[in-house]
């Protein structure tokens, strides 16, 4: 095995991605120690247990002392919790190299500007595309990454070697890093995950809300259980991402609407060439999807 | 194996639907004789060698000719302009039972009521619920409607034998078969659906049509994979069910559409409340469907 290319690092919120991480890190030997931080100490000892995890504490300066690297691994809100509690033990001195897995980058962005005055050069804020229906510890595993895509959004005053050493951490795991702006990853996530959801969660309200909805699901076959898996997602996470991702998800709400609107007209006025035109054009552009990622990522069955 | 349950059968267009039903009553003995009749020669003689039907004929009248029951097996369009020729043979003389597969049944009735002055006695429409991305005779399979609901829509002046003949052919292929009013059949098709395979197409609409939409597709993960995989479905057939539903499948883009306002307005203001309530409450129906769905229709996997 080679040597470690981080000498500590710190999860802080164990879950699926944190616990994935550890495991991945721990078993191609990237790391020389990872120390566990979070509320349930149960969760931790697991950690311990798995072998993802050398060690943890329930105190947050004890946990991070000596790391190279902290890694928030929580959910959207609760991350800037952490950043607000890590301001809170590291003030305005130096800080280890930090960075996040949260599923929107703009309100961490704006939290840590109104902590530490400006983003920190250390902070490093990125997010794997690795979702799963399944969450916590036990759900972890040690290819949750591989061929999936991680962004990482620096800005001007990221500090370089920081930014390195996250990639080099994500790359190692088998990932596949790439950077864009806070701005461009807050709208392509809006497009692809927060509003399929945001229509998931509103198409099965609007079926459990007619007077008929037993007999309505009892006649709903494939098509409609894989178009509404994602309205079995945790309604709170996707609050959460549905508020801290704001402005762009509302932004593609509203071309959504406005697109609905008039394939609405159409079926209304039987305007065959507008309808085809929509359908025929979404279909080629599934199929370019589809063959796109049966290439990248035949691992996330 | 018991005696045959009906004579003779004519399967009008051989694709999925059509293919299968003549595998599965051939394979289960429930019919002595099956022709076919279709525009594509190939298809039918395709028919022939796979063993799902007797033989077949160009000709619609030579066809039927003496058949108990005619099974029209076209999508929603074609099977009006079926409607059309058989009435053109059959004039307003006895006629054998005949029934349909197509997703919408109301456009179907008027058809029938406007050829024959009245819906005929002994026409039953029908609907299986047992849609597959594949279509046509070669992915026909004698399984496919196993522990799959069809649903029948009989109404005052339907023939009692008709009737018992069509549900005793769906039964004895192993569906659940269950009848209701045409009206609740298109509306519960548009809900569960037709409304769907609208916002898929118009999900991938709006992403295609945006500027990084190269970008966008990119970063899209198993969720949104997914979330549109119907938006695969052939455009045509589509467009003619769109038309065909449209009364109902506008009304329940309106519901969908006012509770997707609603949820908009609810993510602008930051209340939480409400957005909490209508994910939980999306979240419970889709899980009680995911458990039900479970123990009716594993065998659609």
């Amino acid at each position: 095995m080679p040597a470690p290319i981080i000498n500590k690092i710190c999860i802080l919120g164990l879950g699926l991605i944190g616990g994935s991480l550890a495991a991945a890190a721990r078993k191609r030997g990237l790391v020389a120690e990872i120390q566990g931080w979070g509320r349930r100490e149960t969760t931790l000892a697991r950690g311990v247990e798995l072998g993802y995890i050398d060690g943890y504490s329930l105190d947050l300066a004890g946990a991070i002392e000596g790391a190279d690297l902290l890694l928030i691994g929580t959910p959207t809100l609760i991350a800037e919790d952490v950043l607000a509690r890590l301001h809170q033990v590291l003030g305005d001195g130096p800080m280890p190299v930090i960075t996040d897995v949260a599923s929107v980058k703009g309100n961490l962005q704006r939290k840590a500007e109104s902590l530490w005055g400006s983003m920190p050069a250390k902070l490093v804020l990125g997010h794997p595309i690795a979702g799963s229906e399944q969450s916590g510890v036990e759900a972890a595993r040690d290819t949750l990454f591989v061929d999936h895509r991680v962004i990482l959004t620096p800005c001007a005053q990221t500090d370089a070697d920081a930014l390195a050493m996250v990639r080099s951490l994500w790359s190692g795991v088998g990932a596949d890093v790439v950077e864009m702006p806070v701005s461009d990853h807050d709208e392509i996530l809006a497009a692809t995950s927060h509003l399929p959801h945001a229509l998931a969660y509103t198409l099965v309200d609007t079926l459990a809300g007619k007077q008929s909805s037993q007999d309505i699901f009892r006649f709903a076959a494939g098509g409609f259980r894989d178009f509404t898996r994602i309205a079995s997602s945790d309604p709170t996470m996707w609050h959460d991402i549905s508020l801290a991702n704001r402005d762009a998800l509302l932004a593609v709400i509203d071309d959504f609407s406005g697109n609905l609107a008039r394939l609405r007209e159409a079926i209304a006025v039987g305007d065959s060439q507008s309808i085809i035109e929509l359908y025929e054009g979404a279909k080629a552009a599934r199929d370019r999807f589809s063959s796109q990622y049966a290439a990248v990522a035949s691992a996330d069955e």
